[in-house]
């Protein structure tokens, strides 16, 4: 089944002890499209400005990538700079933050993507994430990812959304946040009781842990020895669980643990390079071999 | 095969949000014995002062601890006052240290102990780890534990002691402090080159790495959600592992996974209680319960 994902499409400026590098696609959807299209049809949802690259918008779609309800707002593409230090690959540092056409952004849908019933709402605005699901008919199975600074600023909005969404994908610094609980367990138990029936908590390094009533399971991070640029790491990582939930259209423990790997092979590949350098050239093929050597690498 | 531990055995003060306990029975040696003890036959080697309960020395040897080789010297056992934030479970605040009679400890074996085949230099200093080695008789397998105190205050001997031995158990905050790297795989990769074949790096809640240069693997901790205190965590993961490799004589791959997963189930328990609460009550019953319940929390 297709998959939905409202998201920023934004351009990238990074700076990280590997180098610099300026004008990456990224952006929430942009990062998650790139994985989720392996498993399944992507329609992503957002907005970007007169200046976007040509060749951006090309290699989406050359990607698979439904880019429809990707409208072409006046004024610049949402700009991030930001930067790692060396020792904390896991915190991005915001240098500066242009919004350009994010500001007063209204979601627009095509109707025959009203109906489709696997939803993804990557990072954004949590207001804005609310009136896009306002435009849908009742999807079957919606995810969220959301980040520190709505939790400040917008936590009314987030908390409102987390009573919709089936699953809530979090690191570990926004789950303890958005909860108080310095443990993971009672952090994600704590979620799930603000709406979402499946809590992922995103450890960077450490791995993934998920949560629901029913069973609980945790992956370590695939070893990754040169981590050249982390930026939409949990982008895709998301992508990876939701494109292989989406096709394979079962929601169940095994549905579960199967995405959570795919989730954690892709956001592997994520890592060692430079915005979307690694995920680009990804096909299945790649993405198999390097699940099995995870798949060893965690075996007990 | 027996297993001959020397490490500190200790009457522990300790604070966490949990509460606070005085004159627990603690130390590295202790902590290992206590879980190693599920396993094998362990001879523990350490010193204790004329102050130190009788409760605690009959508790160790009804749980089958030899203590022949542990003396009795004038002066107090060896006090660490300790505590935990409710923020950091995995760094302990020394409050307090009263070595008494840790000082000028020259560690003595009995003749039957010179010969055997397996070994663990729980935490001490490194000089008398390394007066310790020389007392034995080329032992077939030796591990490893050390600390931050000595990386910084004796790093020569704690180098020359890698040479001699051939798995080293480090956390990850020393792992990186040894070697300099940030990045744990280059972290393992680098203290091999330092000596010992054999590397696992504990990351106490995130659970931990094994690394050799034919093999490597991770798995997460059990999910605990209620931590009391985890003094001892690392010594219980040491001796789980150290208990059934010496139990099942093989070193191979297989065993060194299934030897992680005795460690991060015996841990698990550890953390669960005050000082020796949960590991003391323990019988392999227990424990192959609760290493189904983690086999299945980690399955893919």
């Amino acid at each position: 089944m297709s998959l939905l994902v409202l998201g920023t499409v934004a351009l990238d400026n990074i700076k990280t002890p590997a180098g610099t590098k300026r004008g990456l696609l990224g952006g929430s959807a942009a990062h998650l499209a790139m994985s989720a299209r392996l498993f399944t049809k992507v329609h992503l949802v957002s907005i970007v400005g007169k200046d976007f690259p040509k060749k951006h918008t090309q290699l989406l779609k050359r990607k698979g990538v439904d880019l429809t309800s990707v409208v072409k707002g006046e004024g610049k593409t949402f700009q991030w700079d930001g930067k790692y230090e060396a020792d904390d690959f896991n915190s991005a540092i915001t240098l500066d933050t242009e919004l350009g056409v994010l500001m007063n952004y209204s979601p627009q849908v095509e109707d025959s993507q009203r109906d489709m019933g696997n939803v993804f709402l990557a990072n954004f605005d949590p207001d804005v994430q609310l009136e896009f699901l306002g435009l849908l008919n009742k999807p079957k199975f919606v995810g969220l990812d959301s980040m520190n600074l709505w939790i400040d600023i917008k936590k009314k909005s987030l908390v409102k959304l987390l009573k919709k969404v089936n699953l809530f994908v979090a690191n570990d610094g926004e789950a303890r946040a958005l909860t108080g609980e310095k443990n993971l367990i009672k952090a994600a138990k704590a979620l799930q009781k603000m709406g979402p029936e499946f809590i992922v908590i995103k450890k960077g390094e450490h791995g993934m842990l998920f949560y629901c009533k029913k069973f609980m399971f945790a992956f370590p991070a695939y070893p990754v020895e040169n981590v050249i640029d982390p930026t939409g790491a949990g982008d895709t990582f998301a992508g990876g669980m939701m494109g292989y939930l989406s096709k394979t259209k079962k929601i169940n423990e095994k549905t579960f643990r199967k995405a959570a790997i795919y989730g954690t092979t892709l956001s592997s590949f994520n890592v060692e390079g430079f915005g979307m350098a690694k995920t680009t050239p990804l096909t299945m093929m790649y993405v198999n071999t390097r699940m099995k050597k995870l798949l060893n690498f965690i075996k007990a």
